[in-house]
């Protein structure tokens, strides 16, 4: 086979083999097709699209480029769970509990921040003590132990898709629909469980911004799932403004800590409740996460997985060594808060990272006061901002003033559960 | 300016502005814009295109990548010719002389054989003695002596060409008509003539194959050369079947020899005179090349200007040492031979290069005796093939087979030239 000539045929809106998809990736990794020509094949595919089958066939070709978790020796059905990446969004940290408190098995790997949008291993890693690193054979007993661990993927899984992603990044071929849902879909096929439920974000916080670019993009990654084998669900949730009332990693362990104790932002447990629903159904497990929640047994689920990773919340949470309030300029109703304007004012407040080696601050972050669709009166504190000093809180105060959109009329808080997709189609949530 | 942006831009069908077209070329020739990104920019260039100021943008850039050939110490109007390349295309070895011959400054930088077209450096290499490697001093100074003068390009002129062109045929980024016509062009302009006469071949054996599509990129030429200020007109000729009846290196140059002397191919020899017209009028020379022809002033011209290069046509052209006949296998009529079977063979004997570091034999190629619209009989020789050995010649014979299509019914020969353009469109030719 010659790559120029594969490239050709995806130039031109032909379609691959799946033989053709495997050698192209195959050559790649093995250093023998240079960045260059990935990178025309990537665009090619970026501007001219895959078909479900040249999908399939490079999610599997990258799932053969590394080691798949072998969780056959686990009793019971694996349910893994995956965002697409939000501003808040620390669903996995309260859904994933509450479906193993209901008797799913919850081997989850996940990510770490992304541009503006948080990764799970950093808010877990915010708790004093805590690894993300579990060995296989620890993330086994943990899994036997408590039927939940949430760990980093190992290096040696689809090494693929770090090698892609990366070429993605520096040549703008990240916004590809069959690359977005080969890459996340790999992982996860990768990482063993018996079935998938994906959260996708649609909104301006999210990586897309249309609900139908979302949905599409479910379909897609639904589609992938079951098609190598995998029972896969998914929902598309809004992301126009944050999720619940934190950002940033401390904060949002918090947040979560209060939420499965029933504390939590009424929209937040809306979310995470549907997750661990879908989780729960997949797995063909009869409780009610509900009820998990009720009943603290979530919670006490959630304190036993950090505790068995090394966490110590005895020793409290890391908090900002500055704050600042963030005072609305006029009365009115909370017509929208920008989760974008959000996600970007706690990137530079060292929630995430803007460059590869920057240091995450586990304390800094955005406490929302005055969530959408309430009321406020000028002066009032919409929100606080967390942070290493109190220059960089003032900082993230100005940064945040064009986040809030004041109305003089009454709004509502939109709806978050937009679609669900499984492999009958896209169905409307709820 | 950041590089990945103005990639996104592309790929999702925008345009750039001269500034960011030059940022991009100068990043990449400086060594701060890596491959894949030029790769990717180019693969989204390829299927999106460029609107024309983009073009002549790109062009410029390129152009402005080297050194300009300052003509302006010649007295006269200086006339550069190119052809998109074909196979049997002697065109430049008879039209430049002949406009030469009529008053026209003839400043000609030509290139080799590319793929299974010819080059008119490696024929003019086949006479013993000549050089197409003239210093600026010797080029011009050759140029005030007999009007003539046919080089190699400077490696100084138009880097960025050469850099992105072997980009290209990397990355299947070939078949763009922006990146054709600014490859093209940013050369001719780069030469420093006054006018441009551009043949633009279409058909088997050329790279464009379409005539509308030979017609488009003559049209993206012929604007571009406008909007640089330089006179630029473009006649789109046929290249199904072989232009003459030689291709290879000497067998060219003794062709084109013949032509000169008033035995020619018919058609050839109107193809010829029509460029060699086009050379005229732009240089507002009223001789016309028909005259130079019949009173042998083109050949002289010729001749002068291989002696000049230091080229001995008294020890004659090399010829190949064996050579073997292709015979008709049935009664019937040519009705058309494949200009691209008969590249591919004579490269595999030795006409083109396979590979860069390929040695180029001078005597190689194929006689054609029986031309398209003639009529054969079986066991009648159709071509000659020459070559290094018996064997190879054998081995053309057999792939030559099928380059020959012999009709039951009487046809003719099509017609050559089939359309002209200028600045203020496509017209017919004739």
């Amino acid at each position: 086979m010659e790559a120029v000539e594969l490239i050709a045929r995806k130039r031109d809106g032909g379609e691959h083999s799946g033989e053709e998809i495997a050698f192209l990736l195959d050559a790649y990794l093995a250093g023998k097709l240079p960045d260059y020509q990935m990178a025309a094949w990537l665009m090619a595919v970026c501007i001219r699209g895959m078909t479900r089958a040249e999908t399939l066939a490079l999610t599997q070709a990258m799932v053969a480029s590394g080691v798949v978790l072998d969780l056959s020796s686990i009793p019971g059905f694996k349910v893994d769970k995956h965002s697409t990446g939000g501003v808040g969004d620390k669903i996995s940290l309260i859904a994933a509990p509450l479906a193993a408190a209901c008797g799913v098995i919850v081997p989850k790997l996940s990510g770490r921040s992304l541009a503006h949008t948080g990764g799970t291993l950093d808010k877990l890693e915010s708790v004093p003590g805590l690894t993300v690193n579990l060995e296989p054979e620890r993330f086994l007993s943990q899994l036997r132990d408590i039927g939940i661990a949430i760990a980093a993927q190992s290096a040696r899984m689809v090494p693929a898709d770090k090698a892609i992603y990366a070429l993605r990044d520096a040549t703008a071929t990240v916004p590809s629909i069959p690359l977005i849902a080969a890459s996340v879909m790999s992982k996860k096929i990768a990482a063993g469980a018996d079935a998938i439920v994906l959260d996708v974000k649609a909104g301006r916080g999210a990586f897309m911004a249309g609900p139908e670019q979302a949905a599409a993009l479910a379909t897609e990654m639904v589609q992938i799932g079951e098609g190598a084998g995998r029972r896969t669900v998914a929902l598309v949730t809004a992301m126009d403004s944050p999720l619940g009332r934190c950002v940033g990693n401390a904060l949002e362990v918090e947040e979560s800590l209060a939420a499965l104790a029933g504390e939590g932002d009424e929209e937040l447990l809306e979310v995470a409740i549907a997750v661990a629903r879908e989780m729960c159904r997949l797995a063909g497990v009869a409780d009610d996460p509900a009820q998990a929640l009720a009943s603290g047994a979530g919670r006490d689920r959630f304190e036993r997985m950090l505790l068995a990773q090394g966490g110590r919340l005895v020793d409290g949470l890391p908090r900002a060594a500055a704050q600042a309030p963030l005072r609305a300029d006029r009365d009115g109703w909370v017509a929208g808060i920008d989760a974008l304007e959000v996600g970007q004012a706690c990137l530079e407040l060292g929630v995430g990272r803007l460059k590869k080696d920057d240091v995450i601050d586990p304390g800094a972050g955005v406490v929302i006061e005055v969530p959408v669709g309430a009321r406020v009166k000028q002066g009032a504190v919409l929100a606080v901002v967390h942070g290493r000093s109190s220059e960089l809180c003032e900082r993230g105060v100005t940064r945040l003033k064009t986040a809030w959109r004041i109305s003089s009329e009454p709004t509502r808080r939109p709806a978050h559960l937009l679609f669900r997709v499984d492999r009958t189609g896209v169905h409307p949530a709820g």
